[in-house]
Parts: C-alpha cells; sequence; structure tokens
C-alpha cells in the first residue's frame, strides 16, 4: 500500500528525529519506506533551492520565494516521490506543503488559499494522505535548537520571535482547513511521549 | 501616464525588431519608455532562467517549468516594471503572460486556465493594458529565423514544427479569452505595414 506521510512544525519541533523513529516502526511491521525532505537531492530542486537561499538575494519578493518552493516542490515530487509511491512505498516528508501554508501563506501575509492554489497547481492529487503536526511553542523549540550545536543555523531560524509565533498561528489556520489529513500532537513533552502518540495515531490512521 | 503593453507571437514573428519602432512612434510623441523583456536583465530573474534553460534539466518537468517562468516572471515586474509604471512610464515588454498560456498552458498542454491561475498569484492586478499579438504563420516565422544568421538559435527554435503549430492555436485560445487586451496584428506581411497596422491601434486604443 502506498501512502504519504509528512512531518510538519515549527523550528525545533523535532521532525528529523521523530520521522526516523516513524520509519523504524514501520519498517518493523513490514513495511518498505522511504524518507525524505525537500529539495530531497534531486538535482533540479537543489538548483532551485540555492537560488532561493542565496544571501545575495536580497531583493527577492514573497511571491517569487513562494512559485520557486511550489516549482522545487513538483520536481522533488515527480522525480522522487511519485516513482515510490508507484513502487507501494511508504513516504514520508519531512516538510512539505502545510510549510508553504504557514510559512509564506500566513507568515509572510501572501494569504493561505493563494499559495494553496499555486501548491495545487505544483502537487495536484498527490495530497499528503495523513499529516503529523508536531505542536510546541516556538520558544521552546528555538532554544532546544540553540543547545543543539551539531544543527547548523539556517536563514530561518534567525527570524525574529515575532514570525516563529506567526508560523504556529498559520498552522493552526491551516489545521481548521483539514481537519481530516492533518493530525496534532503534543510536542511539548519528552520525545518518547511524543512518540507514543505518533503510534497511537499511525495504528489509528493506517490501521494495519 | 503608465501603461504596460506587451508583444506577443511565435518564433520569428517580428516582435523585437516592431518594439522598437513602437518605442520611437511612442518617444516622438513625447512619451516616456522603457523597453524590456522577460528575464529583463534582474539578477534573480536570470538565476532563474539559468536553471529553466540547462540544457542539462532534461528532467524538468512541465509545472515545474511553468512555476519557474511564473518566479521570474513575478521578480521582474517587482524589480522593473512596478517602478517604471511608478514613474509614469510607458513600459514595452517583449513577451508576458500570453507567452505562459500559448507555450506551457496550451502547446505543453497544462492547461491555459491552469497557467493563467500561478500567473495572477505572480502579477496581480498588473496584466497589461494592451497586448499586440502578431499573427504569422509559424512556418514563414521559423523560415525568417533561418535566414537572420545573427539571431542565436534557442532551445524553442528547435522544437518540432507540430510544437510551434500548437503554439499558434494556443494564442488563438487566449485571444478568445481576453478580446478586450489582446489585438490581432497581421504580421504576415511587410514590416512597414505591419508597423502601419499597430501605429492605427496605438492611437485607437491609447487615444492620445
Amino acid at each position: 500500500m502506498s501512502y504519504l506521510i509528512t512531518l510538519e512544525g515549527v523550528e525545533g519541533s523535532g521532525k528529523s528525529t521523530l520521522i526516523n523513529y516513524v520509519k523504524d516502526f514501520l519498517e518493523y511491521r513490514g513495511k518498505s519506506i522511504v524518507v525524505t525532505r525537500e529539495p530531497g537531492g534531486i538535482d533540479i530542486a537543489e538548483q532551485i533551492r540555492s537560488v532561493i537561499l542565496d544571501k545575495k538575494n536580497t531583493k527577492m519578493d514573497g511571491r517569487t520565494e513562494a512559485l520557486l518552493y511550489a516549482a522545487a516542490r513538483r520536481q522533488h515530487l515527480v522525480e522522487k516521490i511519485i516513482p515510490s509511491l508507484n513502487e507501494d512505498k511508504i513516504v514520508l516528508c519531512d516538510r512539505f506543503i502545510d510549510s508553504s501554508l504557514a510559512y509564506q501563506g500566513y507568515a509572510r501575509g501572501l494569504g493561505i488559499d493563494e499559495v494553496l492554489s499555486i501548491n495545487e497547481f505544483a502537487i495536484g492529487n498527490f495530497m499528503p494522505n495523513l499529516t503529523l503536526y508536531l505542536d510546541l511553542d516556538p520558544e521552546v523549540g528555538l532554544s532546544r535548537i540553540r543547545k543543539n550545536k551539531e544543527r547548523e543555523v539556517n536563514r530561518l531560524d534567525l527570524e525574529e520571535m515575532n514570525f516563529h509565533n506567526k508560523v504556529k498561528e498559520g498552522y493552526e489556520e491551516v489545521l481548521v482547513k483539514f481537519p481530516n489529513r492533518i493530525v496534532r500532537i503534543d510536542a511539548n513533552q519528552e520525545i518518547e511521549n511524543v512518540f507514543s502518540e505518533i503510534k497511537k495515531v499511525l495504528i489509528d490512521k493506517i490501521m494495519w
């Protein structure tokens, strides 16, 4: 059975650790898993990402940025996610469409519905089957990141606290919009407890 | 008075020659003109264009391409067209939204309305005030290009004849969609006669 599961949340919410827990859990149950994240090592998507992240591109408009993310998402979908789903694999993706809705649609003020429309052009029917939203106070997330010295600080980590609070508000809006697809996970607890919650959702929603 | 005029047509329809005729004609009438073309020398848009045109990117999906063109269009609009319009200039642009509708929307089969929607996200209210569509048999256009040895042959010139015929069909569809904005000019005649037709349209539509 092919299945697309995405993980979402503010910076420092534990996505990259938990995605590997989910992978191990599902593999133990005999599933074939692909773990990926945008831009997922796809050459064209990496080229697009380097335009987005180039620090010299200070004049980049918010809508240009949103269109570039959608373009990179499309290419990653076509070259990596769809071929994996066609091989009956479960794809776990660290961030996907909801990041664009929360970050650019809400936090940057472009409008969730507007950013949704260009992403629907990009991904068509390949909306995630299930999205795990790791709900965490952004302040806690950022303090976790600062303690983790191995993790490289990126451009988004340096945004004002106000921006990160808006991202969380954005995720809340997105949750209201897709109540069946997105499941809220309380990430404000020990990681083992977060993972226990996730396991219940996987068993409940996917019902093996 | 600010005004955005775009020129559209198949390869070899005479856009780059005629845009300069139009410039001279309007400047002679005391107007302040900016001539541009996408990506218009805007650094971010050039970076995006180099991703689109890179011959190594053979795996590029049609929707990725359409999103990248829309992203480059947005940045060109924000950095060059809007500031010129704000200075009360008339902007003449060689190709704009209708090229995406005809080439990607129709000829590549993505759907005119779908490609329109991502371009509306990109340009918002800045639809052209007037579009001059140079209507020409694509076969004639390509034979003109082959005779002009100074013009560098690009990737699109090398597409099959079938593709260029579809682009013309696409422009016909776009014309039906925007009958008030787009004016058809018969480009299948001597360039002086083509320009005479254009002058009549400018006098009639802009009414100085």
